[in-house]
């Protein structure tokens, strides 16, 4: 059992259905009028509330931005390899997933999480090591996409090697590169490959990938953040996929 | 007086030129390889080094991030209005500006900040109380963009009708707005203005603008933090500027 905290991420969990409950503990003082969602929520699905004082509630809770809503219940559960096979057999349009290495702090991978979602990410691919962060501090920059969006375990390459064979295309996002990200197809399937700041890209990743593309930021200035990054190559992923019809040169084309 | 940390954040206020320095404080520890760039930038600005105690740097510092770098120097200065015109008017391209209110923290500005320069922003436009964000905790995620970024301080709409004037074109991005970043033209002169996630944009800036664009995001999903928006935003701009001719229908340009 873990904690969660915030009304945000607790509807967004209760909304999703992958946690168990065993409670939800709402502040005394609460208006009713901010808590009535998450009371009417909890009841549809049988899960109990209970009125606790606000010390309670800041002694159990990361930090301060509960805002009077924390439930205990199960870690959201991974999503399975065959579980995210089954999810793209079922997507109407062409795929698209988030691989993201190396990023340094659970506020990051929240806010790449939410950026994800918003962008049309079908599910998010996690190197190993990053299951560690907190999820309560996880979940708050997540604003409830951590609770909706898949997000599968990568433990090694085998996943990558399926996902291609299925006809996924792999692009690597690294500085240099010389294709730039407005030039290439990004609305066919395929798995937008992000790594760390420090880093970049680990060698097994970078040589599975179909092609290395890159963000043409100005020269001179910083790389950008690893989840602004995401950001920037998801929306241009979305922008070719809503316009459809792109021009893109024969040779640009991968 | 002032403190900088960080072997990033030194170098670049050192070659951006703006602060006066006092002192150079230099970890005894680090080795030679890590602090040469500052050692070299400092002597040939004739600013003073210091070699200290590691635990003097830690007492000074606010975090444990420094690297063992940490200036003392007087604070950046803002950009006044007329160095801003000044700076347009030699703008070789149509300028580039975001406008940013309501930002919660330090570090999302100094994210922002950073995304904004790499992604050809020509300076950043923030609201008064902006300014009272910890100067460290700002730098250090901006790496760098701090200290070569113009920042505006914007106290009224006065700059914002004067820009108005000069022909640039104020888009305000909010949630919900009929048209969308990718339809509108984004490479003539623009002030994109962004508003902070809980209140969005103020009246006075709102009422000011000429369209209001959104980012099409998934249904559903969360709304994208303000410092991702911002890059999308920045990004797609950037698009339509290094592919020049895209195809606008009459009734979306702006």
């Amino acid at each position: 059992m873990e904690h969660l905290e915030g009304r945000q991420s607790v509807l967004a969990a209760l909304a999703a259905r992958l946690r168990r409950f065993e409670v939800i503990l709402v502040n005394h003082g609460a208006p009713d009028a901010k808590v009535r969602e998450v009371l009417d929520a909890a009841g549809a699905l049988g899960v109990p509330v209970k009125r606790v004082d606000g010390r309670e509630l800041d002694a159990l809770a990361h930090g301060a931005t509960h805002g009077g809503v924390l439930a205990i219940c199960s870690p959201k559960p991974r999503t399975t390899h065959e579980q995210l096979i089954e999810l793209l057999d079922k997507c109407a349009h062409p795929p698209l997933l988030l691989l993201i290495e190396g990023i340094e702090d659970a506020r990051n991978l929240g806010f790449t999480l939410r950026s994800a979602e918003a962008l049309g990410a079908a599910a998010v691919l996690i190197k190993k090591h990053l299951w560690d962060f907190d999820p309560t501090e996880l979940a708050r920059p997540a604003s409830g996409a951590f609770e909706r969006l898949p997000l599968v375990q990568l433990e090694d390459i085998e996943l990558l090697h399926r996902l291609r064979r299925r006809g996924m295309r792999l692009l690597g996002c690294v500085g240099g590169a010389k294709r730039n990200i407005f030039d290439v197809d990004l609305s066919a399937a395929v798995i937008l490959a992000i790594g760390g700041e420090k880093r970049g890209l680990s060698g097994p990743v970078r040589g599975l990938c179909d092609a290395l593309v890159t963000i043409p930021t100005v020269e001179g200035a910083a790389s950008l953040p690893l989840s602004h990054a995401a950001a920037v190559v998801l929306a241009e992923a979305r922008r070719q996929r809503l316009t459809q019809a792109i021009p893109i040169t024969q040779n640009a084309k991968i």
